[in-house]
């Protein structure tokens, strides 16, 4: 959710009764009321987030909770683990300035070596005189993913980000729907960590059904771009709205002429199918496909913007406030479950 | 499940609380009692199953559940939609011996004019004098097919197929998670017919989840595969028992050497991937990797058999009586049920 989430949506999420995570890392860094402006200064920005910046976002989340200075923040700050190998060992290292406002968790995603991570949060904690404990998530696509994540680096929480999801995950990813009880399978009854299911989730009743699966939560990326707060442009935006079912392709493409190429093997991202694919598929060397990228920029068309989007879009075609779509699918996710109650009657 | 199951399979579903297919077609047509022949008859055979032969298969369910002459019987027959263009412009056609037996239902499957022998089914029944209802079952892959499928041609009951399934599908379905809510989506409140939701469907827990989705039913093809009872040979048995998540992949490859092209536009079938994949993916011509897949087969090897299988077949790793195989799915499917019943205390 890089580009697309803010400090203030967390806080919207978690006063609609969600867990908010607000996105580190190589992040637009601007406010939703200025959405105009975001992509091209994402693009223009060569650095990432700075700890200043990433604590301005926690102080936002801070004061919109009204939590007291020194309190735990009862939001999570996600990081992009091959960015964090850049900024954590320059001059400027992130986590220590992040931990040191007290999200109430991190959110770790996209790396070979994210262990490191975790034990860095781990011994910062153990130093605290004040018992805090930072939950840690991690994103995982396959069954040996989920096994390393909660054995070797011991993290709290596994993230399970099926093939279906919007912006990065596994190439290979299975489906939600199989990859939650792969996991649940590989480890021994009672032993397996709470699961969040992501990817393709846009539907109360989706909810409904990943928590019968065995999901401990879910988690929603996409469906929140559909929302005035989200930091999307309103070009970006209006793609979306018009965007059917199928509408998504998963590649390297994307990144390739977006300057954001770094990720782990077997990693890419999903986003709106459109001319940058085509240009690919044309077989167009990166440079001419750069050059179309740019002049179609300059022109300001909407068909090689890089839009980042899970399957879900099919479901949705309207703009609303994010307390409205949470709430909506709170409504939904519980009246899905009522009914199943009733399969047993 | 051509090649897979058999008309003594559905009695044995059927016996145990579900609802069984007969896969018509070009099927081994052998009992299970004597599997190790089928994949060489079905490969050396060139016609399809006689309206005798699919008769056959129908009295065979008729004895074992003791239905009297003439009184319907309680499983349904699976025909191939491209096959069906063969048989029923052929000397022989299949449909009118079949349904004089009265089998439940008919399920359709891979053809662009399905819609004719909805037609004819349904003209068969109107002039019955018994009132015997066929309840006709269509394969659906996408949001426009289950409109046409429910709309134009009248079925009775969608099957939603994800991009999960193994065998034949379509080749950009939606994963079954967001295929099914897509397709209730694209109905008007209440008139959304019965969703049958397919596509790596493995696990209890999955059963329940695609209920509480929307679903009004699953059906499951891979899982059964896994029991003495699926005429798969017994070297095809043992590779899915070996066989992990990820084990499987789409595409055409596997019937081009097999010997089974004639599916329509934008649809494959999913197989464990051997070396026939790897044939396919070293750019070797159709005639060198037919030329490999005969020599291995004479060598009597196991890494380049055609074994359509779906991604569930991660989750199972023994082979055991079909009706204990069902009664664990019912019993898992329950369980979670009861489980999620308690979300909402």
């Amino acid at each position: 959710m890089a580009f697309g989430a803010t400090a203030e949506m967390s806080t919207i999420v978690h006063q609609a009764g969600g867990f908010g995570m607000i996105p580190a890392g190589k992040s637009p860094s601007v406010s939703h009321t200025d959405p105009a402006s975001n992509l091209a200064r994402a693009r223009t920005t060569k650095g990432f987030d700075s700890s200043a910046q990433l604590k301005a976002h926690l102080t936002t989340a801070r004061k919109s909770l009204s939590i007291a200075a020194g309190a735990p923040i009862p939001v999570g700050v996600g990081f992009i683990g091959w960015i964090l190998d850049q900024t954590e060992a320059s001059a400027d290292p992130r986590l220590p300035g992040v931990l040191a406002e007290k999200p109430a968790a991190i959110w770790l995603a996209f790396g070979a070596a994210l262990g490191t991570y975790v034990a860095q949060i781990r011994a910062f904690d153990a130093q605290r005189t004040d018992g805090h404990r930072t939950r840690v998530f991690a994103i995982v696509n396959d069954v040996e993913g989920a096994l390393r994540a909660a054995g070797a680096w011991g993290v709290d929480v596994v993230v399970a980000q099926g093939i279906e999801a919007g912006g990065h995950g596994g190439a290979e990813a299975l489906p939600v729907l199989s990859l939650v009880p792969a996991i649940r399978a590989a480890f021994p009854p009672g032993a397996c960590p709470p699961i969040v299911a992501a990817g393709g989730v846009s539907t109360g009743a989706q909810i409904a059904a990943l928590l019968v699966l065995g999901a401990s939560g879910v988690a929603l990326g996409t469906r929140f771009l559909y929302t005035h707060e989200s930091c999307y442009t309103r070009e970006m935006k209006a793609v979306l709205v018009g965007a059917g079912w199928g509408a998504t392709t998963r590649g390297l493409m994307f990144d390739e002429v977006n300057g954001t190429m770094g990720w782990p093997a077997k990693h890419d991202g999903r986003a709106i199918a459109n001319g940058i694919v085509e240009d690919w598929a044309a077989g167009l060397p990166l440079s001419a496909r750069l050059e179309r990228f740019e002049e179609s920029r300059a022109r300001g068309e909407k068909d090689r913007l890089v839009i980042w989007a899970g399957v879900g879009v099919g479901m949705t075609d309207e703009i609303r406030a994010l307390k409205d779509v949470f709430e909506e699918l709170h409504s939904d996710t519980v009246k899905a479950l009522r009914k199943s109650s009733s399969l047993l009657a």
